[in-house]
């Protein structure tokens, strides 16, 4: 549906076209006045974007190509340090903070391995909400439904809508609570966030020091394990190739994960099921207890709430007023936490994921919907703090669990061209990154198949 | 100068004793009214101790011997579960709570390797102080001018002096700021703080998750190498063996750690140093800046006030009048810790650990005093809540800085015979057990040999 780094990349190598060229058109969809580059973007690099691009097409020409991504204009959220740059991660409560001293060591290897970095896209603010709506910079519109104007997701809001809109072949992102996922979702595209620990969080603003994770979004699961090796420094050479769908074994948990889904996601999912069954998957609907607990675990706000605080407080005491208060009101419930609280939540959190993982064991993955829901309007959740706060539980729950988990992730779309958005997602425990990146590659070529 | 379990295994062996002759020795030991016993003791397990003793006999006639430990006598901290029993751990504050319904981890390898369990021992109330008092229990007298009355150091108080007293031939401890090797170098004996992950802590009774860890106190390097590879469910086939000390790189901080040496450790230690030299060891004097930060890391608390009135709180609510009120309002300062400070510590430790590292980059291991000073008297410490306060942060110094550290540690004795005992502390980053223990093992073999 959207191009891949894979073909442009073969584009580029049979000189059907040039890196310049990708990044004209990239830049100047941005700039298109009557698009969403002026809420995607909140800095377009253009100069710096151009000169890397004739850089690569010399190495190029030179035959030293530097990665399988050289040459592809690449968006980075805006929470990632640029040296130079002030890093502002969707506020104004930043303006005028230092600029970062050195690139982030997701972005130096993005640079390293040849990624012609476009801009830096919008978020919510601070990564806090699942959303994606941003009242200082505008919140960019969803691809599907444009003339209504649906949310993208969030919180890598912009990271998808560049890519939807071919103002980059792929996004960078960070995935909290569904902030790769959502957007992903949402949008049409394939969102991997992998384990927390495979790729280095130095340089990049946190929101949860426990949850924070860094990933792609992109136009296929080949291009997310292709961005994903590179953001963890590992080899491209052994990328994860298609498992077989016969006789992989799914556990598909019932306990809330299947509350609430609308029509549309239903019979979507359901029919992305059937298929997969017909393919020779076992799908096994199976009870996780430990899903209706979350929410009293996390009821004096978790992590985020803690985790952002004791980043925040500095900077809400000196500039509260600055923030969008739907995030600061959220960051002061981490104020209340005690340390024992939060000791305690540690102790939960490494029984809850002990709990699910025996429930778990002996299935290649996990399967359920990303979003419960197909996006819904920008308009009345800007206008119901009530109507925000419900529907961003809503669209967070299902990513959520797989955070707390600890666990990897893909949401890849499996909904019928021309209809809504819907993702499925596939998760498995920490450390299982490869296995679920090849269990999606081999979905995504089935339902690619029937199309 | 004590028996090892090395030399009691050979006397099994060549059936020159009985496993039930040295149990009863024990078991006469600790019950003697003139002795230690009722204070080193807060439980003895006679009838089981004899009936492990004769199965050991009976095992080891056989030809059916376990372990290197097979048939010998061992103390355990009062903090280890134990089926059937309340773990107490030097408190009164939890009689009456429901019994432990399985054996702790580290007490099933015991039991699993043929160790005669002899009873529990005391300790420092839930293990929070470094000096051993006990007002519960009694303080067991240090075995160096026991007419005096000098504390034996804590919190494995009765583990060491169980040992020094034939009441068995090692003890069990745990270790959080300096619990395993401050009473071994304030009675003469050896004992090892292994890497906090080495060995389980399931079935024991914390006081900080962050920073505990489980070790033993014996009467040599080899018995603890021996006694740490059975807790850590290693193979005792592959024990470490003494290092070359021609060449060795040790790293002796000049910073705090050498602070405040009464003459006798200034003069000891000063001694051991030489002799090292004169084996042709290279001791590098070395600032450690971030030893002088501790105090303001943890001037909250730290880890230890935080996670022990995260678990302690619930009992502190129901029973806090019959804690020891020094442990109690250490506990309570955790209280006022928010879940930020936490954050905050968390993010700091690993900061100083990292900066800890790059000082002692490319030494084999780091050298200290176990303790400053020669083990106090215990009346003066009962009677000023001012002294006890002072000489506590005295003693549990230089021991804490390798629990922060997340580091291993050994403390072996390098006092001439007949004077006060002093612990020379080696110790490593996080997982240098082995390589600590090596060293440990050919310093001692030094010592040994100028005897």
């Amino acid at each position: 549906m959207y191009p891949t780094l894979t073909e442009s990349q073969r584009a580029l190598q049979e000189g059907r076209t040039t890196s310049a060229e990708l990044t004209d058109a990239a830049l100047a969809r941005a700039a298109d006045p009557a698009g969403e580059g002026v809420r995607v973007y909140t800095q377009v690099y253009a100069e710096q974007a151009r000169a890397a691009a004739r850089a690569s097409d010399t190495l190029r020409a030179a035959g030293l190509a530097r990665s399988p991504i050289e040459g592809l204009p690449i968006s980075i959220k805006d929470l990632f340090d640029v040296a130079g740059g002030t890093t502002l991660a969707g506020s104004v409560a930043r303006r005028g903070a230092p600029a970062a001293r050195r690139d982030a060591v997701v972005i130096e290897r993005l640079r390293a391995a040849g990624a012609v970095l476009v801009g830096r896209t919008n978020m919510s603010e601070f990564a806090y909400s699942g959303l994606g709506l941003n009242p200082h910079y505008g919140t960019p519109k969803n691809p599907w439904d444009r003339g209504v104007g649906r949310i993208p997701g969030g919180s890598s809001s912009g990271a998808a809508v560049s890519v939807t809109d071919g103002m980059a072949l792929a996004g960078i992102g960070s995935d909290t609570g569904g902030s790769v996922r959502i957007p992903s979702a949402l949008c049409g595209l394939t969102g991997f966030k992998p384990s927390a620990q495979r790729v280095s969080m130095e340089g990049v603003l946190p929101l949860s020091v426990n949850l924070d994770s860094i990933g792609p979004l992109a136009a296929s699961v080949a291009d997310c394990a292709l961005l994903d090796a590179i953001l963890a420094g590992e080899d491209t050479a052994g990328l994860p190739q298609a498992a077989r769908l016969r006789g992989l074994r799914l556990a598909l948990p019932v306990t809330i994960a299947l509350d609430g889904l609308d029509a549309h996601v239903k019979a979507t999912f359901d029919a992305a099921v059937t298929r997969l069954v017909a393919a020779g998957v076992q799908i096994d609907e199976i009870e996780v207890p430990e899903f209706a607990q979350l929410g009293e675990i996390n009821g004096k706000g978790g992590f985020t709430a803690s985790e952002a605080w004791a980043w925040h407080r500095k900077l809400i005491a000196s500039n509260g007023d600055a923030y969008d208060p739907r995030v600061r009101t959220r960051i002061l419930r981490g104020k209340e936490m005690s340390a024992a609280d939060f000791i305690d939540l540690l102790a939960a959190r490494k029984r809850w994921i002990a709990g699910v993982s025996a429930r778990v064991a002996g299935y290649d993955a996990i399967l359920m919907p990303t979003v419960p829901v197909v996006a819904p309007e920008i308009k009345p959740l800007v206008e119901s703090d009530e109507l925000f706060g419900s529907t961003n539980l809503l669209i967070l729950r299902n990513p959520t669990f797989i955070n707390f988990l600890d666990g990897c992730s893909l949401s890849l779309p499996c909904h019928a061209p021309g209809t809504a958005p819907v993702g499925l997602m596939l998760s498995g425990l920490n450390g299982a990154d490869r296995r679920v990146l090849e269990i999606g590659l081999a979905v995504e070529a089935l339902f690619q198949s029937q199309r």
